[in-house]
């Protein structure tokens, strides 16, 4: 196998926009040496094979939408309240928009995990921690909300993010739908929904510990 | 185009079976001809192209998953309450197992429908259509939550399907996590979560009208 991690690195990004952009049967070793630009065969020397290359592209997706902990500590700066739950779910959709091909990419591999066991084990694996991660943080950050409350915002987000990064328009109806109206400024329905959808699932009060 | 209208449902049965099996990418006409075990050539009479077969599967899977009016009628029966939004959350739930195929199809279409303009609007306008019924369903019911409740009980419970049927291992650490414990029954660990959810979301308490 080839060492160079930057090449490396490389190839698995070119692996996740083949993964976005043409879905998960498309992503073959050829295709990635052509997305990422490189002689053919380059690949091949560094995927031992196909399965191979959806768990890097796994693990690689999961570094990638991982917050830098400086950017966590400043935006925990704010006393624990409803408001920086919203800030921190803005935040988290922002992340998401700003890294869309990793989500879908993401999505496909969910798709061929129903196919394929490893990777579905691996998948869980990262989806688990995470989960767990950011649960523990919310309760140790004094956030309000208990454990049900975090497990429907979570919930909540997954299915909203998954309408806005497939469907985007769809949101314009269910908003008009519950009366808010348009918003000019692109990016702002989401925002609003964010908003609406933290401040039903979280109590303003901070609840005694 | 031919007009055998069984023959017709019998292909875009076959070209849902193709996608959740194989992807969106994998949906031709030849792979259709061949799932659902007809002479190669035949759905070249019944699609246009790849996008009418597209279109198609997405307007048969919103048909498949619809439930029958009196089945609605008969659900309807128990005074409205939480509880009975609980049994209706578990009843999704239940119609979506029992056609998991169609229901990871239409993922497929649904990250396919990023690629695909006229796929992406008319998905839009049946998911749309859908969620509007079911929120003027609720309301007119008289069931407990006002519309921001049904916005996050729908998007909660949106994610929470994207996790059973891709990552369905994952629930399991969650109700650890949340102190449930192991329940032997099979099923039962999604419907302790829909419980756990629509407790949550939805008041106890009928608001007056």
């Amino acid at each position: 196998m080839a060492r160079n991690p930057a090449r490396r690195t490389a190839l698995v990004d070119a692996a996740i926009e083949v993964l976005a952009s043409e879905g998960a049967r498309g992503l073959t070793f050829r295709a990635v040496d052509a997305r990422a630009g490189v002689p053919v065969g380059t690949a091949s020397n560094y995927f031992t094979n196909r399965d191979d290359l959806f768990m890097q592209a796994a693990a690689r997706i999961t570094v990638r939408v991982t917050p830098d902990p400086a950017r966590v500590q400043e935006a925990m700066r704010p006393a624990p309240s409803r408001e920086l739950v919203t800030e921190l779910m803005r935040w988290l959709v922002r992340r998401m928009e700003d890294d869309r091909t990793g989500y879908l990419a993401m999505l496909e591999l969910r798709l061929e995990a129903t196919r394929r066991p490893a990777l579905r084990d691996r998948l869980t694996r990262s989806v688990r921690t995470d989960v767990d991660e950011s649960a523990r943080f919310h309760q140790e950050a004094g956030l309000p909300g208990g454990p049900d409350d975090f497990m429907v915002l979570y919930l909540a987000m997954t299915g909203l993010l998954l309408e806005y990064f497939t469907l985007p328009d769809l949101l314009v109806a269910s908003e008009a739908e519950a009366g808010l109206g348009a918003e000019p400024r692109p990016g702002s329905r989401i925002e609003a929904m964010v908003d609406r959808l933290v401040e039903t699932v979280v109590s303003r009060v901070i609840p005694e510990s």
